[in-house]
């Protein structure tokens, strides 16, 4: 038997689903073996072997050993994945309506039948914060955990400032970008961040915790005049996922809402979808997360570490411990510097200045280097001037060349710094 | 036999060491047997059962499971880590210069004597870098990883900016205020960073890598003049590890030295001893990782999550997959938003503006909210004024009530928004 290939059913093959098969390809010891979608007949990205409509066929497939839910919402997964759970299969879900919602019931049922869930994917997208929290981060008390957990709306609120647009204005642009969807009741009304601070609480304070009791307002309150005032006063507004520990009554303060956030914190400078994780605790101090917090390919890979996680603890691959070394005999071809392509700043100093930018530019054309900026600066009673210039991408033999010939010309080299 | 207590053995006993200590002691189930220190008669911060000056007494120690090194330099700890692993101890240390000097053979020996060498607290101190990359993000293929690895430098690189001083007197304070040490090289050469990103490139592309071929250049010849001209131009000046595979040749282009990064980077905003590291892989795209990078307490951080994953290996306590659930009966108890203290923002406008200010002042006054700020920005034809205000810290509870009495004398109140 091949029990060295991990066998995958998938349910759901939107957007996260084509990631995740895509980026499946190239793991030769994971075999997707059934799809569950809506409609058969739609025209797919990707080629799968099996499809079917009936996600229950999933769950019950003998061949299957882990079932990765991408479909979203309660209805059926619910009752899919306890199925495919009592079948003894492993759970990855990117479903984190679900797991804050019947969460607590799930797992139990998965200790019951001594399999994993995993659900990396259903906080911030791409960001690894469930692993590092539950690993890396083990040994800390936390105080807080708090980030932009949604995109969309980290999105509309980034384009009513930077284009001074009206909420609704912003909405329908994102929209039509695909950045929100056609009923965006679940985002804008901060719905989907109370899911994920919910997700993240639980972790982070080791709690079973309540999403009903969670205190939710969303974006759609907000106007350009509040976002004018907010800039003017040194703030911008995000909306803010929040859990933290009250310690007079050890009670938990967990809520979602926009907030005024300092434009000295870096949180305020999380544009567009992108999506940050801040943590407050003991003895790490403040850790930040930033990354991609949805999208096709980045939640497949976290779908795909969690796949991975399980191929692993089930022994398929050789077991690796959260910071272990990779075994590699493999060694790396590493490229000499002046092979490499970087853009130059150079601080130059010459005497007698007269036609010194010509013979720095004529220096420099000779050996195939662009300049995209030059500044003089002052000129110092010896009559010295200080010249900066910054290059195109070069080759840096180029560059040391161009070095060696600006000396023979009597052209001080002062500080040669690449640019990124 | 108490085989469900974990042994361990702390080599070195300064900042880390003390760190480590004080924050094992809310872990029960592991025990300190042993702590090798250089000055016996030293007065120390804290307790420990048992003091040798001969590390090589921990590395034999029958008791102890795993050695904890944090003293740093490869003598005498690459003999001692040997004979640890030929004695078959687990290892977990935040050592850079022996795991880039001497980590092959070491790794290779761990692996016949099939114990685990971990080392999260090595690169970036309290920032889970090594274990993500290992498990949430294995499956990506990466590009890119670069990052801010060194406090010191980026501490001085901060001042000279935000100070307007020389290279000299920032190194100068930061010796001072124990940023930096009485023998700086290893720090402000670059060679701390090389150690940090030979590290990161080893496990991101999975090859091994030499040190020596590592292109290295410090920050000593930066200028107050540079940061200047960088200034004007748009970017800041930071040291930066780099690591990228150039794709034409599969060879990878490791490199450390300073760089002028646009202040539309991220990178550019991460000051004083905090450390970053920026990944770009498919299929998760960028991410990017922030918090303190040394310290007692967040280094200290790293080295428990890997003497628990150690525990957690040798099942000490239930195995725990990166991401799964945290198992937990005990239910949060969630505080009421109005239970809450928060300063906020609101927006307000009134009609008849004359004393409007007066009413909105003594209301609050009432509910014992504090002004922090108040703007009253222009008055519309019909003579309503739209009001600014930002309180103090205030409860909930309080707001709403303020609110309700403004509501009643015709003070509409457009919006209420929270700041952190």
């Amino acid at each position: 038997m091949e029990k060295n290939i991990l066998k995958i059913g998938i349910i759901g093959l939107g957007t996260v689903g084509t990631g995740v098969v895509k980026a499946l390809r190239q793991f030769k010891n994971i075999e997707i073996v059934e799809c569950a979608v809506k409609n058969l007949n739609k025209k797919r990205e990707v080629e799968v072997n099996k499809l079917t409509n009936d996600p229950m066929e999933i769950a019950s497939n003998p061949e299957i050993d882990v079932v990765v839910e991408v479909a979203g919402g309660v209805n059926p997964c619910l009752e899919v994945l306890k199925t495919a759970i009592n079948n003894k299969k492993h759970i990855v879900t990117a479903n984190k309506e679900l797991l804050a919602k019947y969460g607590d019931e799930l797992f139990e049922l998965a200790n019951k039948n001594n399999v994993s869930i995993l659900y990396e994917a259903a906080v911030a997208g791409g960001i690894p914060i469930i692993g590092p929290v539950k690993t890396t981060l083990r040994g800390n008390e936390f105080k807080k955990v708090m980030g932009i957990l949604n995109g969309t709306t980290n999105y509309i609120l980034t384009k009513m400032e930077s284009d001074n647009l009206s909420y609704e204005e912003c909405l329908k642009q994102a929209q039509e970008l695909g950045y929100a969807e056609t009923d965006p009741t679940n985002d804008v009304m901060g719905y989907d961040t109370m899911y994920k601070i919910s997700i993240l609480a639980n972790i982070v304070f080791r709690k079973q915790i309540d999403y009903s009791e969670i205190y939710v307002e969303g974006i759609t309150k907000i106007t350009s005049e509040d976002i004018k005032c907010a800039d003017e006063l040194g703030y911008k507004i995000k909306l803010l996922g929040l859990a933290q520990k009250i310690e007079e009554n050890a009670s938990l303060d967990i809520r979602v809402h926009p907030v005024l956030v300092s434009k000295e914190n870096t949180i305020s400078k999380i544009d567009k979808a992108t999506n940050t994780v801040y943590l407050e605790g003991y003895p790490v101090g403040e850790v930040m997360f930033t990354g991609p917090g949805a999208g096709e390919a980045p939640t497949a890979s976290s779908v795909i570490g969690d796949i991975l996680a399980i191929a692993n603890e089930i022994s398929l691959t050789d077991t690796i411990l959260p910071s272990q070394r990779v075994k590699t005999e493999e060694k790396a071809v590493q490229e000499n510097i002046l092979n490499t392509k970087n853009s130059y700043y150079m601080a130059l100093s010459a005497k007698n200045i007269r036609g010194v930018i010509g013979v720095i530019g004529s220096i420099c054309a000779s050996n195939n280097i662009n300049l995209q900026s030059i500044i003089q600066r002052g000129i110092a009673k010896d009559n010295t001037a200080f010249i900066v210039v910054i290059t195109d991408t070069t080759l840096e033999a180029d560059i040391q060349n161009a070095i060696k010939e600006l000396i023979s010309k009597d052209i001080k080299v002062k500080n040669l710094i690449r640019v990124i």
